[in-house]
């Protein structure tokens, strides 16, 4: 079981490897939600999402293994670019599967500028494991999974621990879930500092494993993922459901239409780029049943890695 | 004629008003730059532009006055939302006259958030300054002129006194050129702190009024302004001409399709929204005739409002 004496060590074991990233507040998204937010910006993370976290702490923690074999993993985006920018720092050989659908500006960073080898999957889950298994079996390589590592979550939970570091008294911490990674290392170092912060979860209504493995009291798996927020796609694994289950006050079930008004408010109104995985959580700030009572919060933007292209290609 | 102790001055007035913006760098860029880059990030500014600092040292520096008549100006974009939020922090009066086809995401700011009166004229410099001069004769406003104004650029030079307090042995500073306020101000007070750092102009070649102005020794005006860097349309005064043909030591003349392609390097690697006027500066290192030895380099991004339509509306 992951303690928050796991995430002190992780942040120590990572901190000359990351970015410490600014927490960012804006007077016009204050007014408009009558709230006081503070946003924790991953976006500004290396490879732009808090997946670095993760996986410096995962490879650090095993790193003679890792350094005769190298790492592998698989990964719809963010979580490729990070094993292969963290193994990159380190001078390690990563390997990373993906699926031939992921969006073309995360294959660029995973391949070309962070030199790691990618190998490609079926869209399934069952193709990406496959695939997985054979490769880590055949090489002797460390498997780093994106969530189901208690390495990842630990590492993934530094970043709710510098926002804490910065400001102890908020009212709720809002996280976006998708395998729970994120979620999991948050609330754990979350409720360890002030058991009296809400730990509320924003996940898109389209892909609402959460929500739901939560009311059944068992997992319970997507049957669509046909979500704008390609980071919260996946399934809670039986890890973080765990974690999540015990630390978890609300789940925030959110409209695509709601995922991209958040999206477009931060981007216009803050200047910087977030993905609609992490824009998410300020939806979960607008939505009708957000409690009145909850005024200082915490946002963690997990990410700013989005295919800009239909901006920019002027055809 | 402006001295740097009036830059002094203005940051000391408008201090308390202001937000001293962060200072950005990016590994990434600096890799495909082969520089070292410094970001003054006065896309941050309140109202999104560096055109606040100007706005408020212009307004504070005759309170008394702006406070019986009330502030009037006219402007294309981000100068009108800066009088228009200073105005309204200040409790002021402030009336704005705009061209009618201002993106409507500046219109909006302007009217909607900062709760100026806007009224709207042709979109030639003729019509804007005929329509002022006289509701400002009708109203003993204070006219504030977008740049041909000592306050303004007295104040617009603050974002580099801020650049410079940081780090003092910059081997560049770049800097948009349009009216020539923001080059004005930055150059004063650069040359006043180090006369060895080089003062280069970005500049649209679709508005390429400086280069020509500086070759030709005289104020030459634009006879095109179609460039997307919508912020540099303007022509400079002769005030701004005065200081900007004494300190400026080379003018970049930057082609539509540069503008664009920095501007989404800055969007995507570092993950903050710039406007087309703000990413010339990067375009000016990227430029084929950049010198070699120039490698610690300034640039001030001034500013990030851009209508993102295109992006976020599906039709």
């Amino acid at each position: 079981m992951i303690k928050a004496h796991d995430i002190y060590a992780a942040f120590d074991r990572i901190s000359n490897m990351i970015n410490h990233t600014p927490i960012m507040t804006s007077g016009i998204l204050n007014n408009l939600s009558g709230k006081k937010l503070f946003f924790k910006c991953e976006n500004f993370q290396k490879v732009g999402a808090f997946k670095y976290r993760g996986a410096c702490n995962a490879i650090l923690q095993n790193i003679e293994k890792a350094r005769e074999f190298g790492v592998m993993t698989h990964s719809s985006g963010n979580h490729a670019q990070a094993i292969a920018k963290a193994s990159q720092e380190l001078g390690i050989k990563a390997t990373i599967i993906m699926p031939r659908n992921a969006p073309q500006v995360k294959i660029d960073a995973t391949r070309n500028s962070y030199g790691a080898k990618v190998v490609f999957c079926e869209n399934t889950v069952e193709s990406r494991e496959k695939t997985a298994t054979k490769l880590t079996k055949q090489n002797n390589y460390i498997f780093i999974h994106p969530y189901d590592n208690e390495f990842i979550i630990a590492g993934a939970g530094t970043a709710a621990l510098e926002l804490l570091k910065f400001k102890s008294n908020f009212d709720a911490l809002i996280i976006p879930v998708g395998g729970g990674g994120l979620l999991s290392g948050s609330s754990i170092i979350t409720k360890h500092l002030n058991s009296d912060i809400k730990i509320f979860a924003a996940e898109p209504e389209n892909a609402d494993d959460a929500y739901r493995s939560l009311h059944a009291d068992k997992i319970i798996k997507n049957t669509t993922t046909d979500t704008i927020a390609d980071g919260l796609r996946t399934n809670l694994s039986p890890l973080t459901f765990g974690i999540i289950k015990k630390n978890t006050d609300q789940v925030f079930r959110i409209s695509e239409k709601d995922i991209i008004e958040a999206m477009r408010l931060i981007w216009e109104r803050m200047k910087i780029i977030v993905e609609p995985s992490a824009a998410i959580t300020l939806s979960a700030v607008l939505h009708k049943e957000f409690p009145d009572e909850i005024k200082n919060i915490g946002l963690i933007l997990s990410g700013g890695n989005i295919d800009l292209s239909s901006f920019f290609d002027i055809s």
